[in-house]
This record gives structure tokens, C-alpha cells and sequence, in this order.
């Protein structure tokens, strides 16, 4: 409960493993700190087992095998896969992507190409049933997930409306990534009533909270809720109550569809086909930020939790 | 806001009207008096229209066509519609269905064969998608809704548990409907534990509020919630906080629909076949409570908002 603490987190060093049969050794070059982990450390988590304290931190990298006991995997293969917080990893074959050489840069593999643009892929088009003309609203826009979830709307012919925090790029959202409006914090009721006036058709959650209830207020009949995520709820010191809304769903015939991107593991690569070609035109962009080094990863990690970093953290590992 | 008084209820003698054009006048033998009336008479109210104040109260009825100045419909044809609480209604001849006389009683129309047997149905089944051996939750399980929706789950095979206030009478939702436990009020969170070892499939759910955070706390991954009304929260003086539940949704990958039954109008024909089937095999029971004549539906109204009475509650209006 909380917001995790430095303290909380733990650097450590060991020998790099030798791969058993069907394994390989992977050095990581990137890892993605996303906020889907922190749900994961509380004791009580319920997306999957909680974290054992002690546990190397889960996370999506990727890197190069640098040795092999996989019949299909080589030495120097790039791939991705979630290897965790750590340089270097052992890891069953089976598990792993390779990444194909071409002209989108490795850390795509873990963004627009990764667990991120599947995730807003199919939980605005598949979940969401984003149509043509329909209001999108988009939680957390300025998020790794937000900012894909609302260009795929524009790419389909939706128009976007993005919340953010105030601290978020409100004209970034709009001029650089097509966002057709953006709510600010502090207003999310009043900006929404002015900016969404025919209703929200489809609303893609990853914050929850008070800014979740706003919009729902504002559903139209046969709305669509995917809820990926819920920020705002995951770092509170103990839970916090809020308006009960099943009855606006009944009135709405509206659905809310809890979201694991996992659940489409077979639909990944014609998904991530068209991703690439979205990328490949200039019509994907993502911001990210580099950090240097797994020790500056704890710190990166929770000032994203706090708000102060906005688009995709990720950490290289500094390799030579 | 908070329950309705006698004193909120009018009744009123007119002129029995003459039909225009396409239109014929019904004298009414039941009234259905449905929970889902409720809603409407807030000022704010969210399910279509509020009502007027001096406005006629919507409710489904059944009875004899008395004068007809429509095609296809003729005196004395037995028809079922949205009549209202009124002796006698003017209505378009095409919002009405003719009742084919056969082996159920006249007043199935409004109940097994009516919208109640309706909503379970596409709820349960479409919404729900219930699957067999499957563990299905109903609460509000001695409402009409409830019981209905607890025997179509039985009758596809699925384990059904039903909640109950403790007014309600378990014994014969187990004995005479069929359903394998039944949960009273005052223990939810506990006898959901014991009862559903195995965690919740689908949920049907009727009430809403603390019995609807209940179930929640059990759902499976890829749990369905049929929302399909919430009567604990229509009669609150103020409107009630509860926990957020939507982390729970994510985890667990569940969705939960708003429904209303009239969505699937297209379908009512075919679903009204297989009702009248399982009507016949003498596999779909209900409890009707019968009062007499339009003067006693207000009472009767306010006691089943109240708890007060189970089962589905009929004004006969004394035809002679």
C-alpha cells in the first residue's frame, strides 16, 4: 500500500547462469517500467501471485541471447520477452520473441510493438469496439497506453478526446499525436460536458478514481468501457470508496470489460503487423525516456507512479 | 428519492376514450406491478424519461380488446402491451401482442411468457452467457427476475446458487425451484464462500449495493455480470458509496453489461417458444401474488419495494 519507497528496492549481483536444455542467457539492452507491476507488490495483488519479497521485479525487456541451448535461437539474436529487472537473465526459449531486424528501433519492440500497442490495440478495437464517427475518451493520455490507445481511435476515424494530468503536454497530445480535445485535472467533469457533447461512446480507463466516475456520467447508450488499469487506485494507503454507477449502466445498456492483454496471445502477430505498418507511416508516434542503468530504474519507476513522467520509462542497461 | 407513500398516488376516473385510426381500447384483467417501475419516478430519473407527475404509471398488462378501429385486432382478442395502471387504454394496435390462447393462464403473458421471463432469459443466456457447469449467483432470487433467471440456469445445466433476503423463502427455492443453495441476508460474504468453493461464473444481479460487492469479491477469471437492476439503491433517501471494484474487473478479466430487455425485441418470439416449452414440461414455476382492483396497486406496490412480498405482483381488475 502506498506509494513504493527507494528502500523498498534492492540491487543485487550473482553469477550469470548457464542455459539447460531449451534455454538460452539473454543480455538485456532495454527494460520497460510499466505501471502494470505495481499492482503486483501489494500483498493483497490481484492481477496474478503477488510479488515474493526478494523476487527480481517483473518487466518486459529486450536484449541479445548471448548463449543458447534452444534449437531455434542463436547467439546475437535480439528478442524480447519479460525477463525482468536484471542485465542478464535466463529464460526457456519458448518464451521469447525474436525481433526482426528492420527499421524500427529495438526499443519499439518493447512500445509500439510490445505489450503497450497490443494492449491498445485490442482493448480499443477488440474490448472497445471503437467504431468510426464514436467519442473516445482516453484516461491517462499522456501514459504509455493512453497515448497509443488514442491514435489507434484516430487511425479508425474516432474522434479522441484525451485526459491527462495537468502536468501532462495537453498541446503535444493534440498537435503532435491528433487528439481532437483535452481534459485537464481539475476540470474533468466541466471539460468533458464541453468537449465530448454528444456523449462518450467508448472509454479507455487505465486511472479510475473520481476521473472513471466523471465519465461515466457522461455514456452514451450502448457505451463500451475497456478498463485497463487503474493508476490513481494503486498507490493509496488504503482503499477508497466511490459512487456506485451499475445503475447508469443498466440505464445505458453499457458494458465494462476488465482487460489482460494475454488473453489475445494468439492474435499478437497479425496485431503487431499492422502496428508496424502505422509505425512504419509516421502514424504512431510514442515519447520515451531513457534512463541510464538498472540502479536509476527505482527512481524512475516511482516518480512515474507519482505522475512526473510522462510517455514510456524505459532503462538501458549500458550495454558496451 | 426514498420509498413512495400512499399519498404519492393518485387515482383517477376519465371517460373511456374511443379508438382512432390503427388504434384500439383494451379493458384490462392484470396488471404487473415491476420493480423496474421504480426508477422512473425520480425527478433524475436515468432509465428513459422521468415520469410526470399526473402522468399514468407504466406497467404491463394483459386483457380483452373492447373496441377495435385497427386491422388485425378485433373485440375480444386477448392482448398484452405497456397498458399502464388503468382500467381501460387506448394503444396502438401495432405495440400490442396478441396472446394466443392456449394452455397457460392468461396472466403468463405478464410473467414466464412476459417481460420478467424475457429479461432472465436474454440475461442469463445472451448476456450471461451461462455456460453448463457453470456457477451462476442470482440475487433478489424471490423476485420474479430472480427466480426466473435461477430455473433457466438450472434448466442449461448450471450449478445455481440464489441470494435471499432473509424474508424470502430458501426452502422453496431449493425444493419447489430447484436451485442447489441459497444465501440469506445478513451472511452474503460468508455463505458465498461456502457455497461457491469453486469462485462465480455469472452473476444476475437484481439488487445491487453491499450484495453486489459481495459476489464481486468471488468472480472468476472471465465472469459475467448481468446488471439488470439495483433495487437496493432506488428507494436511498441519498445515494450510497461502495468500494471501487474495477482492479477486480482487470484481475479477474470479467465484464459486466447493463441490460435491457427490450434490445432484443427481434428475438422475443423465439425465446417466448422455448418459455412456453419449459411452461408446459412444468419446468418453470413462479409465485404470483394477486390483489384485487387498480385501488389496492399502490400498497401493493410499496410492500414489494419494502421486502415485503415475494413473487410476482398481479393486479386483477376485477372484470366481470
Amino acid at each position: 500500500m502506498g506509494l513504493p519507497r527507494l528502500s523498498d528496492f534492492q540491487l543485487a549481483y550473482g553469477a550469470v547462469p548457464s542455459p539447460g536444455p531449451g534455454q538460452v542467457v539473454v543480455r538485456s539492452q532495454y527494460l520497460a517500467l510499466d505501471p502494470h507491476v505495481r499492482p503486483r507488490m501489494n500483498a493483497a495483488s490481484l492481477n496474478g501471485r503477488p510479488l515474493a519479497v526478494g523476487a527480481v521485479l517483473p518487466g518486459a525487456a529486450v536484449g541479445r541471447v548471448v548463449r543458447s541451448a534452444h534449437p531455434r535461437l542463436r547467439s546475437g539474436d535480439e528478442v524480447e520477452g519479460m525477463l525482468g529487472w536484471q542485465e542478464y537473465s535466463l529464460a526457456g526459449g519458448g518464451g521469447l520473441r525474436k525481433v526482426d531486424p528492420g527499421p524500427a528501433p529495438l526499443s519499439a519492440a518493447l512500445g509500439v510493438l510490445g505489450l503497450p500497442g497490443l494492449t491498445a490495440y485490442f482493448g480499443l478495437l477488440d474490448v472497445g469496439q471503437a467504431q468510426p464517427g464514436e467519442t473516445v475518451v482516453v484516461s491517462g493520455a499522456t501514459g504509455m497506453l493512453g497515448m497509443l490507445a488514442g491514435q489507434i481511435a484516430r487511425l479508425v476515424h474516432c474522434r479522441v478526446v484525451g485526459l491527462a494530468s495537468g502536468r501532462g503536454d495537453a498541446s503535444w497530445l493534440r498537435d503532435e499525436l491528433g487528439f481532437d480535445a483535452v481534459v485537464t485535472a481539475g476540470n474533468v467533469a466541466g471539460g468533458l460536458g464541453e468537449l465530448c457533447p454528444d456523449g462518450v461512446d467508448v472509454y479507455f480507463d487505465t486511472v479510475g478514481g473520481a476521473t472513471t466516475d466523471a465519465v461515466l456520467q457522461r455514456i452514451n447508450v450502448g457505451a463500451r468501457v475497456c478498463a485497463c488499469g487503474q493508476s490513481s487506485q494503486d498507490n493509496l494507503e488504503r482503499p477508497e470508496p466511490g459512487p456506485r454507477w451499475l445503475d447508469r449502466l443498466i440505464a445505458r445498456q453499457a458494458r465494462v470489460q476488465g482487460f489482460v492483454v494475454s488473453a489475445y496471445a494468439e492474435r499478437f502477430p497479425a496485431a503487431r503487423e499492422q502496428l508496424a505498418e502505422w509505425l512504419a507511416q509516421g502514424e504512431l508516434r510514442s515519447r520515451e525516456e531513457v534512463s541510464h542503468g538498472l540502479e536509476s530504474g527505482p527512481q524512475v519507476f516511482i516518480g512515474m507512479l507519482k505522475g512526473e513522467r510522462q510517455g514510456h520509462q524505459l532503462v538501458e542497461m549500458g550495454l558496451s
